[in-house]
């Protein structure tokens, strides 16, 4: 048995999998907004505690545990640095170390979009192609690229599909460049783009659905809903994210022409099939081979694939 | 010793060279405007005979000739199919056939702008490199992709960098779809422009030098001189070729990472290094990780780079 762990910046999400990949344990817990890394790394080691629990073995009889991290991760040095969306952690954190300390098992660490693609090309949606990306479409937007059934992640970098330049002088991107992929998609922009409008007295059902169910943020799942019920702006900007992400995935297939295009994150799949097929519908435009466009699917292994695919490192590392 | 052959649109370069890929015979003929396929091939076989006349060798006995392609290229069958530039080849033609028959040697096919990559790969400016993008920037804005020292075509179409999206709902591309980097950068794009602000009053000596040369097109040498007189609408029109291709080049290094960017094509050559340098520049706003920006430099191999890299392709089908 293996663990897997998610790092995410709203949530840390675990699990224990056997060796067919099969989920025999899992939790999800908010990641930690104040103090710093010990913090996170605490909660990490918790969650990870109780999915081992729910799987009756002990984090110390595992085999190992993975996770999938943002920021830089520097595998083999086993540290992450500059994991913006996380607290305090601007530096470099050996989080390798902490977490096999606190959970008496090694720890291999990776990518966490790179994990959640590998685990959709191995035993998701991409199982039945030799070549990929990864859309994992969320707070921004993030890209995993498997060629010929191998990652490919460049220099360490490779993948940035968010800061693919759609419009050239266009809107200010959280990143701070102009014109970003992600400064139209990401759920981040989107709703800063919101408030801003809602401010300025644009009419919009999301802020009240975010304060109905208890949120501070507008959620995926916030969305959703508005876009349910026909919310003029919730519409408007989901119009707009969709035709960005069409834009910009498009411009990546005409780039890599892999065989298929794997939709996961948080917005992804909320939204499902319907929006995997407007985004299709949206990159048709501008694929230069119209004729043979790659199948477009959500991902399969959901919610969990970020998880699933940190464990995939254990078996890598062994 | 072998032959390669780089089939353009407006010229035909013919080289051939021995085991060490020193060129020991060159022609370069135009491409024939009228006829179809056959005419192009026998000006082919024409132009292969010089240059192997200057190597004092008979085609026949040649190891092979190699010949990058415009169009759809299938290796295996030895035909092209819709090479849309050429006269009369929308259809499929047998072109490795009709060569071999004329030339008394075996022939292989490759995509133009691959083998111009893989020359640049092997023995040019990405000698030092595993991983490189060729930005060949002519007509048209074409991209050939090496990763891992091997070349990655996806499934035969990837490296169409020219039709990477940089302004959504942008201007229309010579292709038909809109806001392509290559209607802004594209030499084609570019002469359409120009001809369109000249005939509502625009000034510029462009027509002129033009003229002045005996051409019909505004050739990269054309281009070259005006902007040495710094003509304001070559200017300004290059200045916005420049902008989109740090944007699309950017995007396309966001998403693949690699070490360096080799920029060839009629254009890129011409205007040379310092031209690289701009579009370096102007890749530095749209670089998610600009830290540490690929290397940027002009091909080595300069305009026999084409014909090199087919010849190439005898060596890889022996």
């Amino acid at each position: 048995m293996r663990g897997g762990i998610d790092l995410g910046g709203t949530k840390i999400q675990a699990v224990v999998v056997d060796d067919e990949h099969t989920v025999l344990g899992e939790t999800r817990v908010p990641t930690p907004t104040d103090g710093g890394p010990g913090d996170v790394a605490a909660a990490m080691a918790g969650a990870l505690g109780q999915a081992a629990e729910a799987a009756e073995v002990q984090p110390a009889d595992l085999e190992g545990v993975g996770v999938g991290s943002p920021g830089d991760v520097d595998a083999s040095a086993g540290t992450v640095t500059s994991a913006r969306n996380l607290p305090d952690w601007e530096g470099t954190f050996a989080l390798g170390d902490e977490l096999s300390r606190a959970l008496g098992t090694r720890v291999a660490l990776g990518n966490d979009v790179q994990v959640a693609t590998d685990a959709e090309a191995l035993l998701g949606a991409g199982k039945p192609y030799r070549s990929l990306l990864g859309v994992f479409w969320g707070t921004g937007v993030g890209g995993g690229i498997v060629l010929d059934g191998r990652p490919w992640v460049g220099r360490g970098a490779a993948g940035e599909i968010g800061h693919v330049v759609v419009k050239r002088g266009g809107a200010r991107c959280t990143c701070g460049r102009k014109g970003c992929m992600e400064a139209y998609a990401g759920r981040g922009s989107m709703e800063l783009r919101a408030r801003a409008r809602h401010k300025r007295g644009a009419k919009t059902d999301l802020f009240h659905i975010m304060r109905d169910r208890g949120r501070d943020r507008l959620t995926s799942g916030v969305w959703a809903r508005a876009l349910d019920r026909d919310d003029p702006l919730a519409t408007e900007l989901m119009d707009d994210a969709v035709a960005a992400l069409g834009a910009g995935v498009a411009s990546v297939q005409n780039v890599l022409d892999v065989e298929a295009i794997v939709i996961g994150g948080g917005l992804g799949i909320r939204l499902g099939e319907r929006y995997a097929e407007r985004i299709l519908d949206a990159m048709m435009p501008h694929l230069f081979v119209d004729g043979d466009p790659p199948a477009v699917s959500v991902a399969a292994l959901g919610d969990l694939g970020g998880a699933i695919g940190a464990a995939l490192l254990v078996a890598d590392a062994a």
